[in-house]
């Protein structure tokens, strides 16, 4: 095909058809092998299928020897991972805590379950995530440090927390945005939901906050039909988490004393047994992913007006969510894109809304944020199943 | 034996193995049958492991078939079903709640999650639910209704619901509650999360009141690894708890736009396929320990100084947990008959220590409760599995 064709939805889909062949498409399906039946027939077997059992601590050391972090509690979903280690990283009532303006909305339902206030910040054009610069800026313009603690001299608010959420599978620039939390005395809990597999400079994403949420929902890297898990390097908040996630019930023979308001947060044995199959193939799973993007980048490349969405510089990304970006000049075409791409069986998506444009949100702080409007209006999830490059 | 033996935790551990046999008991684990596997694996092959699948569907199917409830919502576990529950009732933040003072934790920590308190009231003896009668007399004293709504006089605060809990499956008297509900302008949520399979005067438990609460994990009547349930006849408010235990996601092709905060509460596809299998013997599942409490009932009968529990007067009961409640005199006895019991290989456990006593309830308003503290002085658990009478 000639170099400049004109943009159109039925150019996209021949490209995205040239690489997932002509059935239907996803946007992204679970990989089983035979391993899934037969480590989860093995937990009904054993009788052990709720809180209490071999494959939800196996999962968790699973999940440390490859993120490499210190502690990994697994717990129901990638919402309540976040959510408790909001409250562990010490987010209270009243507190503000910085989230990208471009994520899913459970990043902010979290922050509002602790009766805090998400204040929406910019994104970085490269990564999708949280703007270092912009955040730089802005809090430099908003907020002051005084007594060890970031307060926001607009609303009077402490700023507690940043939310880096590594958008895609797409890791954020964590330096920047650990040396901004550090002068600006915020704790990082990072939102990894999206980005198991993803390595910043050799750092699994998810281990360079005081906390990381991973998420194991049925349209991630790997499923554990509903799950998620805070990873941190920190014993004390580990214990904690445990904890907590327990219903903060103390150990005794018999006893049932619970210390704090704890929740109901641990995942069940079952869908533990789901994940360890699952992180067999871990590794087969991205490479997968890795390939599909690089299919993606050839069949676009002569295509003038839009880019394959790639990862940033020297990371590594799990490419979870393969994405188009729009040339603003062709930001109109979004909505047939997604139209006819829909209509003709090939699943693709747009990126969430703007949260703070919801409207539970439209009342919260926030920076200018243009970067993300034209994320929002530009970019397309397309098909991204790594069974479309390997098959178990 | 002759009658009138001598009460000693060696006789209760010959009374407990003349039902359980010789070996090794468990408080309560769960009994499967070959379907378990089969309706989990082709869920697994289905593909369809998470937050869409038919056997969510279908396993709200059931229930609805098996409670009479017009409505049933599937989620994650049983405390978020109270959550949510409470909630649609229309709690709010510093409203109070009337909770038993004898429960599970979670019947007060799904109250403070809604940043409203317990207000814990007396329990009755025959069936250990809230008591109608001191709940009144309280109310009479402490409350007074203008507006249409109760608001306790001494605290200045909204009592905007109460929360029945049938404790150990044995179901309240919800007539007589639902009167005084009525009278004062107080929401009734049930915490039916023991009493699947209870039904007052026909009526399945959790359908009486505006919404009910069911749990599935692993110690309950059925389990669904962690599962829980919203019953209600409220079309509107099913409506919502869909709506809210999916992030409160409008429906739309492929646009991300959530019109309130709303939860990850919904219950993963792989966990339902479990519940339905295990809703294919539940009927078995009741009837075996229903003949277990007969058992246990011919097993204790001629022993002075205990009762085992019944079920109270126009109620079935699911006989969740079997307890045997000491006469007072034999209070003393109680550590002594846990240590021993539980040495010898036969799982018991006391009832919860009473919310109010937990550090983080001790001060929450509550009435006088002499009838809860004696039944947490006296009350023990036995093996109370169906397997014990029934195996597939």
């Amino acid at each position: 095909m000639p170099y400049g064709d004109e943009l159109t939805p039925e150019l996209i889909i021949s490209k995205i058809r040239d690489v997932v062949g002509s059935e239907n498409a996803k946007l992204h399906e679970p990989t089983f092998s035979n391993l899934e039946e037969e480590f989860v027939t093995k937990c009904i077997r054993s009788g052990y299928v709720s809180s209490v059992g071999s494959y939800v601590d196996e999962f968790e050391s699973r999940l440390q020897d490859f993120t490499g972090a210190r502690n990994v509690i697994a717990v129901v979903n990638g919402t309540s991972a976040l959510h408790l280690s909001l409250l562990l990283a010490g987010v209270k009532e009243k507190d503000e805590v910085i989230v990208p303006s471009l994520s899913f909305v459970a990043t902010a339902n979290a922050v509002s379950y602790l009766g805090a206030t998400p204040h929406f910040v910019d994104c970085d054009e490269t990564n999708l995530g949280m703007s270092s610069n912009a955040l730089k800026d802005w809090l430099q313009n908003i907020s002051e440090v005084s007594a060890g603690e970031c307060r926001n001299k607009i609303t009077g608010k402490r700023i507690k927390a940043m939310v880096p959420m590594h958008a895609l599978g797409h890791p954020c620039y964590m330096d920047e945005l650990l040396q901004i939390a550090h002068d600006f005395r915020i704790q990082v809990v990072e939102d990894a939901a999206e980005s198991l597999g993803s390595f910043y400079k050799d750092k699994h994403t998810g281990t360079l906050g005081l906390l990381g949420a991973l998420s194991f929902n049925g349209n991630k890297i790997i499923t554990t039909g509903g799950g998620g898990a805070i990873l941190t390097d920190n014993d004390e908040i580990a214990k904690q988490a445990r904890h907590l996630s327990t219903t903060a019930k103390k150990d005794h023979a018999w006893e049932y004393f619970h210390d704090a308001i704890g929740f109901n947060y641990r995942m069940p044995n079952i869908n533990a047994a789901l994940g360890c199959a699952q992180m067999e193939n871990i590794k087969k799973l991205i490479e997968a992913k890795r390939k599909l993007y690089y299919a993606y980048k050839s069949s676009f490349s002569n295509i003038n007006g839009l880019t394959v969405l790639g990862e940033p510089e020297n990371c590594t990304s799990n490419f979870w969510l393969q994405a188009i970006l729009l040339d603003n000049k062709f930001s109109y075409l979004k909505d047939e894109i997604l139209k006819k791409t829909n209509f003709d069986g090939l699943m693709t998506r747009p990126l969430w809304k703007l949260i703070f444009k919801l409207p539970s949100y439209s009342n919260c702080p926030r920076s200018p944020t243009p970067v993300a409007e034209e994320l929002e209006k530009n970019v397309i999830n397309i098909p991204s199943s790594a069974g479309i490059q390997w098959s178990i």
